[in-house]
Parts: C-alpha cells; structure tokens; sequence
C-alpha cells in the first residue's frame, strides 16, 4: 500500500530536503544584519532521536486487544520514531522542544485506518476504555492542534494518510468526493486526471490533508478566485464516538442549522471528518504570475481593494510590505549577467517614477483562467495597479515566487539551527480597519521583541481579499537569549495576538485556535460561542475522547499557555 | 414611533391589497380549464375575526409583572387581532386552518422589543417562569415556524418589527450593522440612502424581515450574484436565554466552529437575533429584465449550466418550465393591438424556428452593473442562450416581471376564495441530477394529486443557481374536495417532499424546516446531525423556552405531521 511519507520529527518537510543556503547567498546576510547577529553561520548539531525524552506509553490492554480484534498489526504503531513524528505539529513552539528532546506531547500509540469503520471502531474502542484520540493529517499544524493535553489516559494518534483516494468524480457538477487523508499533491494529481482541480494550494500544501484543512478552517494561495476550504465543502462525512455525521450532496439548502459547519472548523475535538464532498474545478488553461512593485504599502493595499471594487480580482494577489520586499529580494538567487543589467534598468526608472526603496513592496498576481482570459485579466489588474503607482516587473519574479512557494517553512530549520526564533501570526479584518491594524500590530509586536533584549524583525503580507477585508500575515524573527528561548517567544506571539484581538480582528485567519490562539477565542467568539462549543462536544463526545481540551478556554488560559511542558494540565470533562 | 403593518390575520399582503383578476382577465379561465373547475367564479365569503375560535389564553401573571416592570404597556398585547396575526404564517396549513376559524397556534401574548435588553430580559423571565417564546419577524413564512407547538405553557410571540434600523454603515469595507427586525423595503430605503444595496429580493420581500431571513436562510432573487442571505451575514448577535452570542466583524477566520452558522438556520430554537452586520454593495447603475423562449425545459436548464460553466451568470436567472411558462402567459395583462400584433409576428418567427408552443420555456434574465457592463453581459448571455435556442424577447416581458414580482402569493388567497388549494415546494440538487429529479417529482406529485380525485396542475422553474447544482421550486394546485381538503393537501405535499429526499435532494432550498418539512430532517441531515443540534439547544436554552419543538423530529415524525390541529403534542424537554 503506498503511504505518503511523514514529515521530520524534528522539522519541517522531507527527511532529504532543506534550506539551500548556497541557493540564496544572500539571505543569512540579510538576516545578520536586521538581528544584529554577529557569529559567523553555525549550525547546532541535531540531537539524536535515541537522546530525545520520551516519556513512558501509557498501555491499556483492552483498549489494545479491541483494536488488534479488527486491524492488522501495519496499522497498529507505537515505535519511538512513530510518536515522535506524531508529537507535534510543526510551530515554533513545537520544533524548539523537539529540539531540546522534550516530547512530552506524543501519543503512546498510532493508529492508520484504512476506512470509515476502522475509525468508527477506534473511536468505540477510545470511549469504552477511556482512550484519547487525537486525528492527525499531515502534521503540518502550527497552533498546536496535534499534541496531547493530558498524561492521565492513554492518547492514540489517529494518521488518515492511508484513507487518500478520490472516490467519486462528477465532472458535469465539478464535484468529487474525496477521503479525508488524501494529501495536497496526492489529490491534485488523481483530480488532474479528470481535468480538475480543487484549487486550494496552502502553504503547506505538500505535507497537508484535506480532512486536516477542513477541520482548522485552512486557505490557499488562490483563494481569492477559489475560495477558502469551508466555501468548497459541500458534504462531509464525520465519525463521532456517538456515530456518523453524513450530510448530502447539495449546493445549498435551508435545511435548519448547517451541519456542515460544525464539523469543518472542529479541529478535531468533536470527531474525525472521513471524506467529503467538494467544489472542484475544470483546470485552467493558463496561469502566469507577474510581480509588480508599489512606492509603499498603503498604495500596494489601495490597488488590492480597487480590484475587489470593480469585480476584477485575479486568482491570487500577494502583497508584501517594504520589510517583507527586502526579505524577498534577499532570497533571490544570484542572477545572470544580463538580469543582473536588466535590474539595474528597472532601478534606474523607479528612481525616475520616484521610488523610494526603502519603502517599496512587491505585489504578486496570478492570472488563471483561458489564454485569453489571463491575457485581458492582466490588462485590467495593470490598468487598476498603475493608478496607484503599480509597476509590472513581468513574469520573472512570478516564476522565482512560483519554482519556491513551497519553500519557506524550510527557513526556519535553517533559523532555527543558528539560535534564531522565527514564527508567524495572521488574521483578517474589515479594509477600513487594515491599515490602523498593520501600524497596531507590527508597532506591538517590534516593542515586544525588543522589550526581550533583541533586534526585531517583522514582515508582513496580505494574501486573502475579500468585499469587505483582506487577511494580514506577519512574520517575525529575532536572536535567541541563551536559555530564555521560550519565554522571549511568548512575549512576542502574546503582543501580536492581543493586538489582533484588540483592534478588533480574528485569532486566525486559516491557522487554526489549537493551544497557541485559545486565549483569544473567548473574545473572538463570545462567552456563549464557547458554551455553544462546548455543548455540541457534549452531544457528539460525551466522554470527551476526541482531542480534549481544545476549543475551550480554561478559566486561567494564560497561565496554561505560558506552560511550555504540555500534559501538565489536569484532564477536563466537557 | 413607525411600525411596519402587519399583513392579514386571513391571508397575503397589506389589507387593502389583493389579486385584481379584472386585470388578468385570462388567469382564471386558464386555473378553470387546467383544473377541470367547471363553476362560475363564486368567492367563499370571508369568516369575521369575531367567529375564529381562539382558545383562551394562558395567563402567567408572574412573568406578566417582570414584563410590565421592564417594558411600556404598547408592547405588550393581547387581543383578539394581535394574537390571530401572529397564530401562523403563510402557508396552505397555515390560510386554510385560519378559513376555518382554527386559531390554536395562536400565542398567548405578543411582545414588542424595542431593544436589545427587552429581548433578554423577556427571554429571562420566560425561562424563569416556563413561558414558551416564539420569534416573528414578517409572519411570511410557509413552513410552519411560527405556530406553538403545545398548549400546556404560556407562549408568546416576541414580534421585531420595531428593532428596525440600520445602525452603521462602513461604506469603505461595504458593510452595515442592522437591527434584525427590519422589513425588504425599510432596510433597502435605508441603505439606498448610502447608495447601498443588500441584494437581497426574496419573494416575500416585502413582508419580511432580515432577523427572519437568517434564521431561515433565504433567498433573494438575485442570488446568483448576491448569494444567499447566510453568504452575506458577516456578524451577529443573537439572544438566548443564557445570555448574548456575539461575534466579530472579520471576513472569515479560522476560529474554530463557525458561531455565526449555529445561528444562521436557528429557527428561533436557540434564541432571538437581534442584529447583524452584513455585506453590502454599492447599487448598480443599470438593471434590467429580459424574457427568453426556449424550445423546451431541458435546453433552457443546459443554458443556465453553460452561463455557470463560462462564469457569464447574470445577476437573476428564471426558467419556468412549459407548465409554468403557460401560467405566466395566461397571467399576462391584456395587451394593447399594437403589442398583439408583435407578439404574431413572434409566434411566426418561433414557428419557423421550429418551436412547438406545448414545450416553450420562458427564461427571465436580470443584467445589472455598470451600463457598459449589463449591455456586455447581456450579449455574453445571449449568445450563449442562442447555441441552446433561446430567443430574446427583448425587455417587455421583463418590465411585466418586474412590476408584479411580489404579487404571486395573493393569487393563493384569490384560489382559496374559489375552493382550490396551491402551494409550494422548493429543493435544490447538483447539475446531474437536476432533470431526473424533475422529472421524478412532478411524476410523483402529479399521480399524488390524481389519487386524490382531481386534476393535478403542477409548474416548475428555476431560479438559484450554483457551481454545482441549481434549485427547483415546485408550484401546485388543484380542486378542494369538499371536507377533504387538508388529507388532499397532505398527501399531495408528503409526495412532493418525499420525492425530493428519495432523489438525494435537499427538504427545502429557501423556506426553512419548520413543522412542514420536519418528518424529512432526520434523513437530510442524518441521525446524529439531529443529535447536535439538539446539544446545541440543550447548552443554548436548557429550559425549552425557544420555539420548543422545531428541528428535533419526534419518534414518529409522520403522525405529528398529519396532525392538522396544533399544540396538541406533548411538550418535550431538550
């Protein structure tokens, strides 16, 4: 049977691919100059996984035996290499204590269905014995969906990569039913195919599923033209420890609350989502993506919502801020000759148009659709983009953007192993609210880090337009203090988060709540929002097996935030 | 202080207004011929308010004095009229019990919030003192929201209509915070005022209200551009008895389950919305209607699909089947000579086009925008309609569209008069499957009609139309037998409603589950979506103040469905 491979324990991506410094020569000078570091580059050596403590796995042996009673020993894992890979996802948090051999968040087992009732039976099986299960895609979550929040029952990683398969194409409806585990490459490749695509392409695209995108609410790059996952569902299938929710196949209905929307978003906690029903598209005949560059931010975001006013959006708009453009262009790989005179031209009339380049962003646009469709998108969006200053740089940046998409959850690996913490926080809010929202959050977040001790850095892109707003995603770096790694990162992703909630926007845009937003979600969603949550977790999961302790507020989150050792908390009954 | 009109306690619309057949001098010869009335024209005369028999009320007085301490005495009532307008809604159930001097779903009281603290405080004392509350907005609905489902509690009918205004607008982000209780033509006046509109035209615009709406999840007619109404709510805020659910004016997020859509649907089983904050757009300078002939259904419906294919969807799209396209002709007012005249020369054309009149479809078509833009679309949509057969009729019939939108349900009252029973089923279902569940349900609900003794007339159209399916709205009538006319009614509607769910359709599109549609829920959204739902109304209204009995099938749907007269099922707890 083939399996899609597992990510690192210990970091982002394939066991054989990571960040190629060599590739970008400018990068770690970049990145030494903005955090005033001085070292020349050394990277810390990896532990040992044998090194790494693993806490003893809690074994109930008739949990044990009812599972050996209807699945084959392949599926039934509990090696060191398994729960650690199973432990956690991949947030800073998560990698930093992988790194310092704390893995405390792993599971004692890991179990890989192959169908709906090899989830339906685990599922009974975890009630009847007292069992946590905690569902597990690709493991690419950084909120800190995947861990366990307890040590005092047995907790049992559930792994859908083997449950992958498109079941069900109806290409007159663009519909395809599609099990839950099916990773990113894996499901674009059998709906290719038919000629179709889902269109949903996150940046974790490649090491991500589709039950994992509906369960935390996930985005891709070219949502702007295909939507956001919950937009593309429309039915599911989730097994509950009280049984299957199944939904039909329709494009709307008023049908009293939408079930649909209680699954995707659950994060795990109320059951697993098996397979559904989704929105797919005929693939497009032509897709080029061009950079432009805008004098400054504000202009970058006024272009952006003049398309989504006059119904001109193409399939992706990528802007970064000025810090953000530096990064960028850091990156870049050392050019030829004739790019290297080429650029030189460009710069030479930004100067003339006024440019200043400290201030200058990067916008990337795609175009999709048919040939010609692309071709009169591309003359509409620049028409729109030079009223406001938008300069088209052609489709070279576009293709660099379009060979490294993928790419960029490798740097902080390569961050990481030079005592660099690097993360990154997003949320959505109103256009009216955008700028005062940048200027808040990116202010907070500098003060916070240099309140540790340290140069900050901070960039920010927006990436997901809306009629009424447009998502934000802040990226943020700084040096290690020797031994105060955690709290100093706390520092930082708490100011963001506060300034989030307090100019009045969302704890996430498409990274899920987990443990690393859930002191916000009372704020975002009301006190009664958690009692509601609270209570379908009580219809569906009396025993409170599923992935306990999420989506719901303890009455000291923060205390419980700041503890870094997970487990420690006392297990809650819904 | 200004406060919408109420519609007939015995029918559709303002008491002053009602279907003019002098003016449709063809409609009622063509119900007669249709329906095999032989008759002359003989209206029933009308019951007098006085000789409706209305139980008396149940009087709490505890829970009367928490009223009155709170609340002035013009928002509080009792009599006679205003517990008859809030008995029902609109629906056959609903006018022929009302004929009949049947008023047992009529509340014992009928509250008038003016504010969000009279809600919660109302909503408190109910649950205090075990007092059933019943949200009405408009009184439109035909699903059987709106009557009590139990006569051994207090009920009172909690009526927004005075929670009225648009509180906010953010023309910038095009958003506007309005109170839930404000009516079609009240809130557009409003927003117009901004020159905003909410897109949102449901048949029963003008009769009701937002907070309705949601709770229901309409549609308006131009859907198709402006979505339907859950695609437009961006926050809310909704009272329960445990207090204020309010969430966030952001695009999307990734917040965990989705609050907003646990109140979307509701049916006033969780609580009161009392606000929302909904997307909003500028008004388009340019709307107009055109009719289309297509030589029979299926190829206008292959000309819908082929408009969602190319992306080229208009803001409205029509398509009446041939049963229903006869109607609409029959309907038509008389037409001066010159007009009689086009219309040969028209009938000529189609002759030679090859186009036999028994199978014509009529397509309405709505273009809106910019000028340049609805004169470009128009061309788009035409020539995509001209590969499937269609012919332009040009604006005339659109003009007769638009003038009459909102008249049609009078003509129920009007069929009433004269002993004949019509109404509605609407469903929706993906592009496959559109035409064998046409087919199976008209089939199905014609030979239901038969069974009965009478003729059957049933029309079709279409109207919302999606990526991957479209809906299907359902029109019938036929001839009361005498004293049969609730068993010929119900019979005729499980067969329609029963076709719908046996063809993997939904229960309904538009129109809610209500009472009407309840015995069908359990298997449209499965057994265990029933079980959340109702954890959901357990953590929201432990008491069972809220609309008791909604969304939760008892364990034999079909006897409580048969079941003409109200109130006379058991109470159940949550």
């Amino acid at each position: 049977m083939y399996t899609p491979r597992h990510m690192k324990w210990w970091g982002w991506g394939d066991e054989d691919v990571s960040f190629n410094s060599s590739a970008h020569p400018g990068a770690w000078p970049y990145a030494k100059a903005q955090l005033g570091v001085e070292e020349d580059e050394v990277a810390r050596p990896l532990m040992p996984i044998e090194a790494v403590r693993l806490p003893e796995a809690i074994r109930h042996e008739g949990f044990l035996s009812d599972l050996r009673r209807e699945m084959r020993a392949d599926q039934i894992c509990d090696s060191r290499r398994e729960r650690l890979i199973h432990a956690y996802g991949k947030g800073f948090r998560d990698l930093f204590r992988m790194r310092q051999g704390m893995a405390e968040g792993a599971p004692d087992l890991v179990i890989y269905p192959e169908n709906e009732n090899d989830v339906l039976m685990t599922l009974r099986a975890a009630a009847r014995h007292d069992v946590v299960v905690i569902p597990f895609g690709g493991g690419s979550n950084i909120a800190g969906c995947l861990e366990r929040s307890e040590r005092s029952r047995m907790a049992v990683s559930l792994d859908m990569r083997r449950m992958r398969h498109v079941l069900e194409v109806d290409a007159d409806s663009c519909t395809a039913r599609i099990e839950a585990g099916a990773f990113g490459p894996d499901l674009e490749e059998q709906l290719n195919g038919y000629g179709l695509t889902l269109g949903h392409f996150p940046d974790s695209f490649l090491h991500s599923t589709l039950g994992g995108w509906i369960a935390t609410r996930s985005a891709g790059m070219q949502s702007d033209k295909y939507g956001k996952i919950e937009d593309m569902v429309i039915a599911l299938r989730m097994v509950t420890p009280a049984g299957v929710l199944a939904t039909r196949t329709v494009p709307k209905s008023s049908n009293g609350i939408d079930v649909n929307h209680l699954c995707i978003g659950s994060e795990g906690t109320l059951g697993v989502i098996t397979e559904a029903t989704m929105q797919v598209h005929p693939r497009a005949n032509s897709h080029r993506t061009h950079g432009y560059l805008f004098p400054e931010f504000e202009a970058g975001i006024e272009a952006m919502h003049e398309c989504v006013r006059k119904e001109c959006v193409p399939s992706m708009l990528r802007l970064s801020d000025s810090d953000k453009t530096a990064l960028s262009l850091a990156f870049k790989p050392p050019s030829s000759q004739l790019s290297q005179a080429a650029s030189k031209v460009m710069k030479g009339y930004l100067r003339v148009k006024g440019f200043d380049f400290a201030r200058t962003c990067l916008m990337l646009t795609t175009f999709e659709g048919s040939k010609s469709g692309a071709i009169r998108q591309h003359g509409e969006v620049s028409a729109i983009y030079r009223r406001f200053g938008g300069v088209d740089l052609g489709p070279s940046s576009g293709k660099s953007f379009e060979s490294t998409k993928y790419d960029f959850p490798h740097i902080r690996d390569f961050l990481l192993d030079r005592s660099i913490t690097s993360d990154v926080s997003e949320t959505s809010t109103v256009w009216s609210n955008l700028v005062p929202l940048y200027r808040a959050t990116t202010t907070a977040l500098r003060a916070a880090i240099v309140e540790s001790g340290v140069k900050p850095w901070v960039g920010c892109h927006i990436s997901h337009t809306y009629q009424c707003g447009a998502s934000l995603y802040l990226t943020f770096a700084f040096k290690q203090q020797d031994g105060n790694e955690m709290p100093q990162y706390l520092h930082a992703k708490r100011a963001v988060q506060q300034s989030f909630i307090d100019c009045g926007a969302t704890l996430s845009h498409h990274h899920a709540v987990g443990t690393e937003h859930l002191p916000w979600l009372t704020d975002d969603i009301s006190p009664l929002g958690i009692t509601a949550i609270a209570a379908i977790k009580a219809g569906l999961d009396p025993d409170n097996v599923m992935n306990p302790g999420r989506l719901r507020p303890s009455a000291a989150p923060f205390e419980e935030w700041l503890r870094v050792v997970s487990g420690a908390a006392t297990a809650q009954r819904p």
